[in-house]
């Protein structure tokens, strides 16, 4: 456990290694969080729910702190309001890394003992919640860098892995009974997979692989952006005040596309996974392609044949509780419930989802116009 | 046809004969229309979509009205933004119902002759439409006269059946498949209840009849709307940003609590079914009784044995495409599926649903903020 | 006084004759206020500022008309907040009507009598009142149909004496000392005009005519609305953000320009005074003729020698108190100090500025944003 | 003009001296620019407006910090937009360190040269430039740390110099013509104090010492924030839609009044000056006091017996070009003129206030709901 728990604390650090502490700071849209408070509100999330309720005689860090990187549980109290959080020069970077390392010894010092069951999930959770942590980190510095008009690259030498879409078959399924959730005894969950249940399914088929830039491409220039029929009502609206025509970062210049990435400006990959795409545009993408987006129960069936990973892929299901779905107690309760309601549901991980981070029957959610995240399109019929 | 045709649109004259010309013309939020514009964009309906195509040598009654009384239809062309409507003195009211008048006589000259399957569908579906608009109608008169500081009576006689809640028993369903959606040949359906599909339902229980005013008084009394644990994370900032402390209508006057009808401000009557609630109350309320709101798949299948029909309910379902929905090709298509994204779904019908209006299928969609539809609750566990 | 109470409240309904019921109750922006509302505002203030305590035994015509048609009046109490203005229905247009003649009813009995110099003096702030709402009437009707896309004419005879531009020199003054302000026993006077006082004035030369359509046709031709360098930077913000590319209800078909007039649009006419233009405007013209605007100190001093009356007439000058400024106590004190900052001052009068309720010492004011006045433009150096 | 040059540059480290890299970065509200744009800022002045014009071969630091750098000059072409500047992590604080030192280097090279009458000049006015950027260096750093919710101190040493005031007379002058504005050969001036002229002014007297803590106490506690008649209707407008209560930075605990300071929170000290008001609560104050605000007429004849040089001090009179006043050719010109509408005129100098950046001719001026300055409020009749 303590191995585990210093891997993924280090993991937040080794993101942040190439940042100026300028990158730390800002927050350029409401969605985008500085990276210093990602990095103190899951040092916080430790303190708050495994320290101090577990550790005898542990002594808090700051006062102030719970104020300053509570994020959003009402049940602890007041908080700093989202829009400010880029307003927050103090505590500082050194602070905030001061503050990680005085938690994480303590968090060695108390994994050391011995462990209740209690205990060992609330760390697990706490473990979790700073992965997806990780994630928004990747994608805010990605957000914070890339609307520089002087687009820095976050490192020249960042490579993940992106593979070349070969496969544009469909798998098809019959109709019938299948089941869903998180099936018992199979690791950690969060509560929103629960509980596994039944769905009665149409027959349908599922492309093996996700839309390419070259595929968008072809929508793009076909006006895809410019015709209403293959968009929702607010979809259009979304186009037509914001001017929409391409993914988010793609710049043409010269007649040629471009997008930013983390080693700076570069030329569209006909054969990668679009990517940055909201929900209207993988929706408008589909109905221009006579087809549809699958839905989460149809992606959780299909998902072992199907290449995934590279992308949260949109589905068509609005963020709902599954059946029998109970809020945990307290604080901890106030996790997923709440957001049930103007969001929609992603189903896959991301190049930029933490090692061990995804499963089948992961549920992400997001409101539809958003974005930033690593989101690209798959298609169902 | 002819009798059939005149009724409905003679209804939509009856629910305005109270009304002073003043009445017909204004907008005070945008989701409410001027009454003169529901006259006017139903009667542009038949002209567009029956009229002009199947009528030989049909002439347009005056071509602005296209561009003035043209709601939403992308594929129809310009139009006034929404939030102008009520900006509009000129068709004046006299104006509207010579309109109306002129496309009365040019479609009952119409109907007299032999009819086509397709121009009887299409003439269905713009009495349909004109019935929901007089179920709008209806709301957003309420709501014009209900914010006039010296609430005026919409009429002093207006009397519509409420019951009294006398019914609080459940009702129970078995796990197991069930079918849902619009069963062919059972008259008239909207495209967005087809296909007819299975789905599968775990056991449930329903309640009989909707909740009282008295027990939702019960919730405010308890400090439901100062409690975040109650609440969606939107509902919760949508209570605050707002200072909502009650039902739209209701007014709290030396501690005793009223609410605006169409007779003017009456007493609160304890057991006539809560109104005006949004599903953001909906689902709180529902969270305090430590329940849950039903499903649509739920309800449908429980209808025949529920008490239904006074208040539109919120469903605790995203308002989504059934299995194999298909849009209609043109501009009738954009009827129902471009509003497929962020809106909850409503069943059942209200007080001021038109005769024949309402069916077990039914599918009504609003965003889960809006308050002034004859909105109610029923409880699911 | 009698005969002229009469004549001033007869021009009001003058004013209206044309209108349509509809056309008395919308407010399309904040700035404009539905014409039943200024009939009855003119008509609150006679009956809260004479007949209630000058008119024995009076009785009020209804109490909730106070809170419904006090404009801005803080020490009356409660109002409804101005941009609800267009969103009342009741009282209706005929309500409107009755209390008007009530009011002038217990008005005429009142003005029979003996009259207090206290009396004279509300009674005479009221009609100047009412023939400042009369000028608002004027510009608010055109607001109201002008922004209609059917473009509908207020009256198809109505026709105000407006005079081609023949005389472009400019007059000059040497320095000196003048006196500006209200002359003692020169008749009616706002508060605003006192206390006459002495300015010091260089050398200035003011052109005797207005600026014609023409001459501003040549500073849109030459680029005036696109280049910088001529604005203020309030102003040139203001032309980006709304795409300004003319005066108001100026519209360029085919490659000629068009205004909208109240006998509907009609071609430019090129030796008319230029209309509907804001300060920025105005300013941005005198900086690209290199002139400038004149001072109101300057506008007065001049005033004999000019040709004036057509247009509100931008002055250089802030709108400020002069030396020895008083409001008077009470509600009545509200009139014109609490607006004393953030307007520019207007000199002159318009083409709908009422009879004998013009002269020299008069000052308007408005934002300098606005152009819905009958605005123009006059040249010093 | 070596030693002068490094002298002003040097004073814009010693000022952000205390600072942590974090504070150089953050824009918590629009009128707030980060210190590290300011420091950059008035780098690129000299670069563009000095070296490039003036310096042979002189190679520029980096293209790109003319878009980035450029604050408002519409002839120098595109910029980031204001409300952007926060978002800017690069450069880093120390790229524009280095980019300050490069600057630096090629103006002392410079002007160890012979210096031409107009380069002598455009070094001047970036000296007088950098300056009034220092004096928002600190009213900046206020901001972002005064609003950080733990009120770090921006250095437990910092003192400045504030008297007790503890001469309240006032000082009469007669009616009579006075010379304002620049004297020729009386050193820098900006192009607004030009040109020198005569003005008549009434008889008036003018206090001597600016409005304490305690007297604006007792405005406070008498309800002045609650009662409409001492303010303009904007004025008013602002104090309820902000909830206003008390100057910037004063904080209500346990009954006693607080204020933030560069050292951190400390109680009101009730003999010093009043400070961060706006016009509007300037102007209320006065007429609270049946007095008014001084016109910066009556201020500039009556400066030589006052004591000022604490706050800058809101005046009654609106920024307004002086008779005969010229904009200088080309971008320098942009300067001052374009800014003359919608400002009010503020006079006297502040306790940040740049050493030889006050005489009694200047001319500052801001927006009239503007409260972050060190501003103040003197007291005429």
């Amino acid at each position: 456990m303590v191995d585990r728990y210093l891997e993924v604390r280090g993991h937040s650090h080794r993101i942040c290694a190439p940042l100026k502490i300028e990158d730390y700071v800002v927050q350029p849209i409401v969605d985008v969080s500085p990276p210093k408070w990602h990095l103190a509100h899951t040092t916080w999330f430790f303190e708050t729910f495994v320290l101090k309720p577990f550790k005898k005689d542990y002594r808090e860090f700051d006062a102030d702190y719970s104020f300053v990187f509570n994020s959003y549980y009402e049940a602890i109290g007041e908080r700093v309001k989202r829009p400010d959080r880029g307003n927050l020069t103090r505590p500082t970077v050194e602070d905030v890394y001061n503050y990680r390392k005085y938690v994480d010894e303590q968090m060695v010092e108390l994994l050391q003992g011995n462990l209740s069951k209690e205990l060992q999930n609330v760390v697990e959770l706490g473990l979790q919640h700073e992965q997806q942590h990780q994630e928004l980190l990747w994608t805010d510095i990605k957000y914070i860098l890339g609307n520089n008009p002087l687009f820095p690259a976050y490192s020249t030498e960042y490579i993940y892995r992106e593979e070349n879409i070969s496969e544009k078959g469909f798998v098809q399924f019959p109709e019938g009974i299948y089941e869903i959730g998180y099936k018992e005894n199979d690791g950690f969950f969060f509560d929103n997979e629960k509980e596994r249940h039944k769905e009665f399914l149409n027959e349908f088929s599922i492309r093996k692989s996700l839309v390419s830039n070259e595929e968008y491409l072809a929508f793009i220039n076909s006006g895809g952006y410019k015709n209403h029929q293959y968009w929702h009502s607010d979809g259009w609206a979304w186009v037509r005040e914001n001017n929409i025509e391409a993914p988010m970062y793609w710049y043409n210049i010269y007649d040629k596309w471009y997008c930013y990435t983390y080693q700076g400006i570069k030329e569209i990959e006909a054969q990668k996974a679009v990517c940055h795409v909201n929900f209207y545009e993988a929706s408008a993408f589909a109905t221009w392609k006579a087809m549809r987006l699958p839905t989460e129960a149809e992606w959780e069936v299909a998902a072992e044949k199907l290449i995934w990973g590279e992308r949260w892929e949109w589905m068509n299901s609005a963020y709902l509780p599954y059946p029998g779905f109970k809020k945990a107690d307290g604080a901890i309760g106030e996790y997923n419930g709440k957001f049930m309601v103007n969001q929609q549901v992603l189903r896959g991980a991301s190049v930029v989802t933490s090692p061990q981070h995804s499963r089948i029957t992961y549920r992400n959610f997001f409101q539809p116009n958003l974005r930033w995240q690593f989101t690209g399109i798959r298609l169902a019929k």
